[in-house]
């Protein structure tokens, strides 16, 4: 263990785009331990779409970071030194917690909050898989499919951001839960992949399409049962206008509003709404940290579909917690495909 | 039973204000009864948003009406002639029939589709209170709260178009149900009818405010947990603003859209939805039509409700089915305020 460590802190609030200097890299001292708390080092460094939420100034569901705070993030991390009598040097934890290099948290914190699981790595899955297809992201996909969405088999799914983190999750879930799936992907090469390599049932290239909503009233001519969005804006609007009697929107994320946050007037509106009404239309928004309760009987039902390669991942990887902050913007230009990882040094 | 009848049917489909020329007062014969039919005289037609939707081309929840068809409408009729078993003379019919004085239909259609329930009115209660306190209305606003919106008790309720003839139902029921309320209508007057004659708790005039969403907040500082809809467009996106964790919006209408369905660079656009993720939302349309298996249930405890003066109704009454069409508008100038209904003379 060293005695300083590097550590991302916020500098200013994101307005719009991401412009590379809200965060700043500083080096902290790393503190001692307590009675009760419990040294965490970051193995891997998770970058999701929720961290523009919390580098914005609106932000409203987490306590609003300030200025020189440690920025936000979903780790997988190791216990290094422990305090606490329920955790043990080399545990595995999944935790809300920061772009940093070693944390200090109370133990009862770690098990209760923060999205804080402990876990043991199954010896024939690497650790990787932990932060994407068996972490959050996994776990997102599946809480959102199953609880939220209701979907049942034989149901048209449609996922939008498909060759994201999330939606690959969603559109694989989708096919082991007996749905057809048709995902949204910007690209062919990407829907060629969500194609050929998760063998889903159909893709929709909004790159390409004139009119999106005629594209999904080709792909789902019975209309979509179950939307999973991640996407928000058009993709919303559009998949309003196809939705099926009592078909279920399950709000993952509106990726493609988070940097206009700061402008209101740059936000999508959304025309359709007035569809929920004559086609029974449930729209609902979830956070997975609202659901850590449900992980323990999740997690070996997934662990096992990938072993049976029912479900793979795909990491996009980036060495060195230096390299953070110049990463977070793939997550918004569309270039990135899978689950974008720092991996600490 | 006369053998000629008076009907309102459909010269030319709606594209955005209502011109006063979509519906043509035409003679019909009545037709004589088949095995099995059931002749109904209208007693009192029920004017409601949803006509709007019915006169539009867009139409997709029912099937279309063509040009010449009868007018759907819900009303309250009586069994003139009957060939069917489960039917006698002097029953009397919930229906989604039509703007015309005589309907014939087969009984068993009466009973299980078109929103017909058989209901025997309380010796103490008068007729008209079943079009709209004890009809399809204030079912609309009872499945709304109890099993939309999971109205708890102490819950935060904000109904819009409160002095309209689903609203008045909302706000009521919502204090039966021990909510506190607050509705949202145009002008003092309606505003103060809804404090001073229904007992909610607050009110928002929507026509002098400055700031929609400024005014929510004053009135739910801790945000609103249950948000009865019947409006749409600027009302929906201000309350999204709004909401509590967890709240839920019970997309009862979209009354401020409906006139705009022919062209849609007129509708709204909602630009708050990407608060559904962080505020973990539900919003839900429905339709009572879905629902009708429960009414045997809640007609007796509503009308309980009624007789023991803990709701009461407003009716505004035109005479005569030849004004029907005349207005139908009132729905749509924020002029009516409870529910509007044609008298059958």
């Amino acid at each position: 263990m060293r005695e300083i460590q590097h550590c991302w802190v916020l500098n200013h609030y994101a307005s719009d785009k991401l412009r590379g200097t809200e965060l700043r890299l500083v080096k902290r001292p790393v503190p001692q331990l307590s009675k009760g708390q419990v040294l965490v080092k970051t193995l891997i460094l998770s970058l999701d779409p929720s961290n523009r939420i919390w580098l914005s100034e609106e932000e409203d569901y987490l306590p609003q970071l300030q200025i020189g705070d440690v920025m936000r993030g979903l780790i997988i991390g190791q216990v290094e030194q422990s305090c606490h009598p329920d955790f043990n040097v080399g545990d595995y934890v999944h935790a809300l917690l920061g772009w940093q290099e070693y944390a200090v948290v109370d133990g009862d914190t770690l098990t209760s909050m923060n999205g804080a699981i402990r876990f043991t790595p199954h010896p024939e899955i690497p650790l990787d898989a932990y932060v994407s297809a068996l972490g959050l992201t996994g776990w997102t996909a599946y809480v959102g499919l199953k609880e939220i969405g209701q979907l049942n088999p034989s149901d048209n799914l449609m996922v939008s951001g498909a060759a994201g983190a999330t939606g690959l999750m969603a559109c694989q879930l989708g096919k082991v839960m007996d749905a057809r799936v048709v995902g949204i992907a910007g690209g062919e090469e990407k829907c060629h992949w969500l194609e050929a390599n998760l063998g889903i049932d159909g893709s929709i290239d909004y790159k390409t399409t004139d009119n999106l909503s005629e594209s999904m009233a080709r792909a789902f001519p019975d209309g979509i049962d179950v939307f999973f969005d991640n996407v928000g804006g058009t993709m919303l609007d559009a998949a309003l206008e196809n939705m099926a009697i009592g078909g279920r929107i399950v709000v993952s994320g509106s990726i493609s509003q988070y940097q206009k946050l700061g402008d209101r007037s740059q936000l999508y509106g959304v025309q359709n709404t007035h569809l929920m009404v004559t086609r029974r239309l449930r729209m609902e928004g979830y956070l997975i940290l609202d659901y850590l309760d449900q992980i323990d009987k999740i997690l070996p039902e997934m662990e096992q579909w990938l072993l049976d390669k029912k479900i793979q991942y795909k990491n996009t990887e980036v060495i060195g917690l230096q390299n953070a902050q110049k990463a977070l913007p793939r997550l918004f230009s569309g270039q990135n495909t899978g689950k974008l990882i720092i991996k600490i040094e």
